[in-house]
């Protein structure tokens, strides 16, 4: 809150009868309303811009020189735990790209923790320099098809629901949840009605979108072609343009932002890891890429800002103007999106500003709660009368998947993979404690020719998903991942060729970034060395049991056929 | 609220499984993002849009007969009592207009009335069938330059701050209180930061625009050249393109809009008498000519609806698309803005849906609490070793005055008025009952050869202001005004020419509109057959008093120098 003594201040150094706290001086401003690009100092008082279009004195300074000013970046809709840090260290790793707002859904640590997962982010929330805002996860677990570590009604959610950091309801991804009017759905839409309703409909058009829609939704990002977002747009939903680390949009919808559209529609990463983040960036990425395929530089950055704030709300930001919130990126280059300085809510980000935040106890220490396997527990049965096996289509840097079959042979250990067919084994190990569950089936894209590759990050429920060859790497992945209490584990022969341990949650590392992604690295040169052909490895693993997602999946109780919302019997 | 069972019906009917409450049937509806325009139907339950871009079977059904659909209109900024009717029969009279919503403060009876002004104004939006929202009157009084009938402080608006009616903190006309940082005034800006904050900054420009901004400031009507409002957009404001029956900036800011800047601009009417309602049309005037102007339409109309409800916050409307209230206007003519239908919160209006209001009684019948005057009231001394005295000069169609003089002959009758200069009386008698203040003045540029014209209508401490060339016909449209408990009067030669009695608090009649239109015709004329050449005599009369715009206005206490912010002495 902005008291009237400090409102004093801003209205006296807007006025420049007396120094600013910061002034950024020399800069060029990018008009977003207009393109325009204007020489000026910009003034800062606490967390508010209170001077542009002039010369301003400072109590501190800093040399614009000449850089552009454009407002700091917002993602619209992003899962924290894929990036495989903590609240801080994303802070850390992603502000620096000029990301001074974050949307985030707790709902990977929600389906593992619940409550106390949620509690975590709005601690972490209150405590980063980028503002985190939260959207409540709605959708915990994401479906009864599979086993998860919590469940959230409506009534758990509501005692966050007035939290300062909480801006309405996330992604509601069970759409055939919303279509068939499910009364714990509708309970959550019902609560949220004049807060914000944020969608997830992959696919879904016609007069199904318009019901979906009825019900207040506001915001999707899941579509994946111009047509879809069209649609979607034409019906008064914002687009939300999505560049991930598997689900990658923006070369399909560019073509959507444009003069017209540049207020409907902002952008979002939803998942993206931190190998990504150091090597091609976070949403500078996606801005210096939208401007390369020639949408207007102005209309980006207003997407990329203003745009995402109005529509969710934030009505305090989004602008690089007098009374507004302090979120700025100064670039090197405009069209390039190269990001050398940003102010957050006021303060440089400098190295020295990380130790300023208190921290937050790490939370979900023990979540592995699975006993360790042995490789008995991968011997998948052929099914009598059925000469082919159903198997997942995996395609390179899609979460969609295919429904494929093959003739597997089989002996005394059950159906055995075939490597020269790229159909390995595939198993969901239930891992909160609950029933022991563990769905197997059959695989076919990854390229693997020998080992094993298991993830406690299993999207949506997070138990430990695990591909492989031999059913003894597979085993001895799965328990390296009880070992050090989730995490990604790469087997081959007896051995384990890297691992990286994410304790919190089974979802999240305790390390610094660098440490995290050079542990990235090694496993992925691993899963090379075992033939593996996919770019992300690790992140197809984790969305192979996400059963909201088209075609056939796999959870700790099955093979589930999404399309028929059912298991494959 | 949208309860679940409501929620469940608009999915189903969403998606074409059951009727809905309403279809209108064979619209060509504008997407106001892209300019597209799609045959469709339209359905409706309860108050919500819930299909589109498809055939739909409804319980009840209109024809659309091929019209044109757009989101209704959202008058920005205004105030009811200007059309001099009381808000049930402003809502009869504007919303066949396509105005579905307006945002208005309620600052005419404020000053008068104080709590109870503001109260009744909530009590009627709570009724009538367009949403009429309220900002909070910020400036009551406008100056401490003029006797109001009320004052409020912060402590009198906080009980109405969460009302359900109530966005935020009308317009903040005190700038000077503003920059000055006012303690009073900070006050208020601060307990409303985390709401929208309205402007009002005429000609405020540079540094001293930065320090009002920088207060929190979101919005102005005030810009009257496309310059001004030029800056205002590019330090972040949004502009209200004002078209009233005074104030007429349309023209001149027309301009600003287009593709780039539609986002950030929105229509208001600020203060519009019925006349011009009935004449001219109310924001649907302000549509067809910004499109005659050249104005891309798709972009008028977005401004005209969902930027203006953007701006404000009101994140359920300005879209006809499933999810959105349905607030809908039929028009025969596009870029005529011809309006023969409207949808309200999903009722068609008709001519029987006004009965279904609960009324609201009428307040602030005894608020002419001064005491009959006589012709001697209005002799007005000479000024001892001054030559000319100061003149108010008047522009037909500006509320700004100038500041001019003139050498008038004096008698024991005091000065005297000079037709032939076109140098008339103009006094303000004090009506709260609270000091008989009687200011005096002259003014020029009515055109007035004989008799009086008295207002109960004088902005914004609604004292009466009376015109004239004899004192006796001043102090006889001042008594019929008293004794008709408000209003407007024309005197002539002892009698009374005209009158229109307003007794709710001296600012609006209780009689229905198309009554009080026969009035101010019968005015008009009467203002005419005693010379007036302005178009608008009473509207320039009730803002000779508005010591807030520049340059020389008329209070209760005197003649008042805007610019050097103090009386004339």
């Amino acid at each position: 809150m902005t008291d009237a003594a400090t409102l004093a201040r801003m209205i006296r150094a807007g006025r420049g009868l007396e120094p600013a706290d910061l002034v950024i001086r020399d800069v060029r401003r990018l008009d977003i309303i207009t393109g325009e690009i204007t020489h000026t100092d910009i003034a800062i008082v606490a967390d508010r811009i209170v001077g542009i279009h002039g010369r301003y004195e400072g109590k501190a300074e800093i040399d614009g020189a000449g850089r552009f000013a454009v407002p700091g970046f917002i993602d619209t809709h992003l899962h924290i735990e894929s990036s495989l840090v903590t609240p801080h260290e994303f802070d850390r790793c992603v502000l620096p790209h000029g990301v001074t707002t974050v949307i985030c859904d707790p709902h990977e640590i929600a389906n593992v923790l619940g409550a106390t997962g949620i509690r975590y982010f709005l601690d972490s929330a209150e405590r980063t320099i980028m503002d985190i805002r939260i959207n409540l996860s709605s959708c915990v677990p994401a479906t009864p098809f599979e086993t998860a570590g919590a469940r959230l009604e409506i009534d758990d959610l509501l005692p966050f629901a007035d939290h300062p950091k909480v801006i309405g309801l996330a992604e509601m991804m069970n759409f055939p949840g919303v279509l068939n009017a499910d009364p714990a759905i509708l309970a959550k839409l019902e609560a949220f009605q004049h807060r914000h309703l944020d969608g997830h409909a992959p696919l879904l058009r016609g007069a199904d979108l318009n019901g979906y829609l009825a019900a207040g939704i506001r915001t999707d990002h899941e579509a994946t072609s111009a047509g879809e977002a069209r649609e979607k747009l034409a019906k008064g939903m914002a687009i939300l343009i999505r560049e991930g680390s598997v689900s990658k949009d923006l070369d399909a919808l560019a073509e959507i932002l444009d003069e017209n559209t540049s207020a409907f529609v902002a952008l979002c990463t939803d998942d993206r890891n931190p190998l990504d983040i150091a090597e091609e960036g976070h949403l500078d990425n996606s801005i210096r890429r939208l401007i390369a395929l020639g949408r207007p530089v102005h209309h980006v950055y207003r997407a990329a800002s203003h745009s995402a704030a109005r529509i969710f709300g934030l009505s305090d930001r989004g602008h690089v103007a007098p009374g507004w919130r302090a979120d700025i990126a100064l670039l090197d280059d405009l069209e390039a999106c190269r990001v050398s300085g940003v102010i957050s809510g006021g303060r440089p980000v400098t190295d020295d500003i990380w130790h300023t935040r208190a921290p937050v106890a790490p939370v979900g220490l023990q979540s592995m709660k699975a006993n360790p396997v042995s490789p008995s527990a991968f011997i998948t049965a052929p099914n009598p009368g059925h000469n082919e096996v159903p198997v997942i289509g995996v395609k390179p840097g899609l979460i969609l998947t295919y429904r494929e079959s093959a003739a597997l042979a089989s002996d005394d250990m059950g159906l055995k993979p075939d490597t020269e067919a790229d159909v390995i084994k595939v198993a969901v190990v239930e891992r909160h404690g609950i029933n022991g569950n563990i769905g197997r089936a059959f695989v076919k894209g990854f390229g693997l020719k020998r080992g094993a590759i298991a993830s406690s990050v299993g999207h949506d429920s997070h138990n430990i998903t695990v591909i492989g060859v031999t059913d003894e790497d597979m085993a001895l992945a799965v328990n390296r991942l009880i070992e050090i209490g989730g995490g990604f584990a790469v087997a081959c022969e007896g051995e384990i060729l890297a691992d990286l341990a994410l304790p919190i949650a089974g979802l999240m590392s305790t390390e610094p970034f660098e440490i995290v992604t050079g542990h990235l690295r090694q496993l992925r040169e691993a899963a090379k060395a075992l033939g593996c052909t996919l770019p992300e490895p690790f992140l197809q693993v984790s969305f192979l049991a996400l059963p909201v997602i088209p075609h056939l999946k796999m959870t700790d109780r099955g093979l589930f056929d999404v399309d028929a919302f059912d298991f494959v019997r």
